[in-house]
């Protein structure tokens, strides 16, 4: 037995399970001693209402600029719950491994989810390991859960976007989807391309600060992209929406590959991006205050809520023209998160 | 494109991912409208301290005698919960499908799953669904996590053994683990042994109502069988335990496979079976309890914990010697949830 690689019996649970638990899953991962393990962790009592969301992370590769599986699981699961208005607290992890799977590649995903994890003051206090013959999955995929408390009164949600709302988002697009694309594509141009991943509660909380009940909807522009997104809150809130191209903030290293590969970056995946629906009247307040947080710098408006039909969604091209977005037909990129 | 067939773009989060949602997944799965999809579930606030758990389910087969990988992915969390002593209350559901699988096993799946969860009074409340490239996963792999309410005020846990306290088992062992071995390997032999999977909260409420701050210890005997569990229990309260093997249940026709495999039905994976650790004075009332339940017709006392050395499990075996019982030592039956 090679001892560097994960065996069909670390997923046994017998004695094989408790070693991979006790010597390397629980002291990186949850930062105690692993004394004590049960059947579900017990939490605290909460005020107020629950947020609950899970996620399955299949990316390929597995470690890609800006990121690994693990950081993006943490991430991911956070943003789910910041774009609900709730503060997340808790996160689960269940893993599936490809027996012979390296366990320093393991150590090095878990040590991300860690120090993920504490970035965005989370704590992931649940966990599962499965593991499957070769060729019966692809190395590792990651799901998370994750809980989280609402602490405000007022209603976020994909569902109540108004007319007159102006459309922030907080930087450029495509960062993601591109980066791990040109990754496993290895094209050498993209050498400056990082994915954006990243936990947005923080940037959230400055959010909800600055516009209390004027903010309207939050949601994270992940698979399918900032188009896929807008055209699901136009369809849930029953109302149109326009934007305009030359306000979308797109990196031009980004753009250049998308324009080498035929993708637009607006169906191209974000991790660490938000679109927030926000009261005509506080869309400059928001938005300043949005760009003076790390994640917002190069944060824009760009569209709005209109009366119009309830599900259609414009772009403003910079020719000046008009034209309808779609969500992502079929698949443009996949496993990319 | 085949209609009958997952494709790639139904992970994409784009227009098939949404049809998959609102066509499939979430009618069966939550029985509610397919309006307003967010982020993340909002959750009645809960009264009392939270209990949260995750597993993932790889099964092979997904269907065998008595289940399927949906109902197990429902009964496994939901018994996670149950064993410490929590009301489980709402799961969240992760699929990673495999391109290429079939739409209609996926529906027999997601039908389990809702039947299982209608079953045991629980809700699926938020999820997700990726898909990876043909031959990167096996067909379908499922993690659940959950949450539930602990309502009582004394502390059930693997650490609480104690000297004394009678071991109570609800049923014979092995019959999960041995129906899909069986199954598997196509064994005719086989053909009345069904696994056992099941819903273990109603059950173990009845037992708190019985035997109050009398329970100790509740856990389910899963991968790495009863062995492991016990063995499991005994490091963590530092307390010595013994089996009687004649006391433990098992059905002749699992014996019978068992023996043919060369495999100790000790070690086999259950998946509707708890271990109740009682205090003495306490346990035969509560074994009539459970016997009433339609769940613990067989339920047996199969062994003591005593003040000996910590952690050590030993079996007095049939012919009247004494055995050291040690946790499953590599990977018995792979693939067994």
């Amino acid at each position: 037995m090679n001892n560097d690689l994960i065996l069909l019996g670390h997923g046994s649970g017998g004695r094989l399970s408790h070693q991979l638990l006790d010597d390397l899953i629980i002291p990186i991962v949850s930062g105690t001693a692993p004394a004590g393990q049960n059947d579900a962790a017990l939490l605290d009592p909460v005020a107020g209402q629950l947020a609950y969301t899970t996620d399955s992370f299949v990316v390929d590769p597995i470690f890609f600029p800006g990121g690994t599986i693990g950081s993006l699981a943490v991430h991911g699961t956070v943003n789910d719950l910041a774009m609900m208005g709730a503060r997340p607290l808790w996160l689960s992890m269940g893993l599936i491994l490809e027996e012979g799977f390296s366990k320093a590649d393991l150590k090095v995903i878990l040590e991300d989810m860690r120090q993920a994890a504490d970035a965005a003051g989370v704590r992931i206090v649940t966990g599962d390991t499965k593991v499957v013959p070769r060729g019966k999955a692809d190395k590792i995929f990651i799901t998370t859960s994750g809980l989280g408390v609402v602490e405000h009164s007022f209603s976020i949600h994909g569902a109540n976007a108004q007319a007159g709302d102006a459309i922030i988002i907080n930087g450029t697009i495509g960062d993601h989807g591109i980066a791990v694309m040109a990754d496993r594509e290895g094209l050498k141009v993209s050498t400056t391309i990082r994915s954006d991943s990243a936990a947005l509660n923080g940037l959230v909380a400055e959010i909800i600060a600055e516009a209390g009940e004027q903010l309207h909807v939050l949601r994270d522009p992940t698979r399918g992209g900032v188009a896929t997104t807008i055209k699901e809150i136009a369809g849930q809130s029953a109302v149109s929406i326009t934007l305009v191209e030359e306000d979308l903030p797109v990196d031009p290293a980004v753009r250049g590959v998308c324009s080498i590969l035929g993708l637009d970056p607006l169906f191209v995946a974000n991790e660490g991006k938000l679109l927030a629906f926000v009261a005509a009247e506080a869309a400059e307040r928001v938005l300043a205050r949005i760009r003076r947080h790390p994640l917002g710098e190069k944060a824009a408006i760009i569209g709005q809520v209109t009366a119009g039909e309830p599900g259609r969604v414009r772009m403003e091209t910079a020719i000046g023209g008009i034209r309808a977005v779609e969500m992502l037909a079929g698949e443009q990129l996949p496993r990319i998160c």
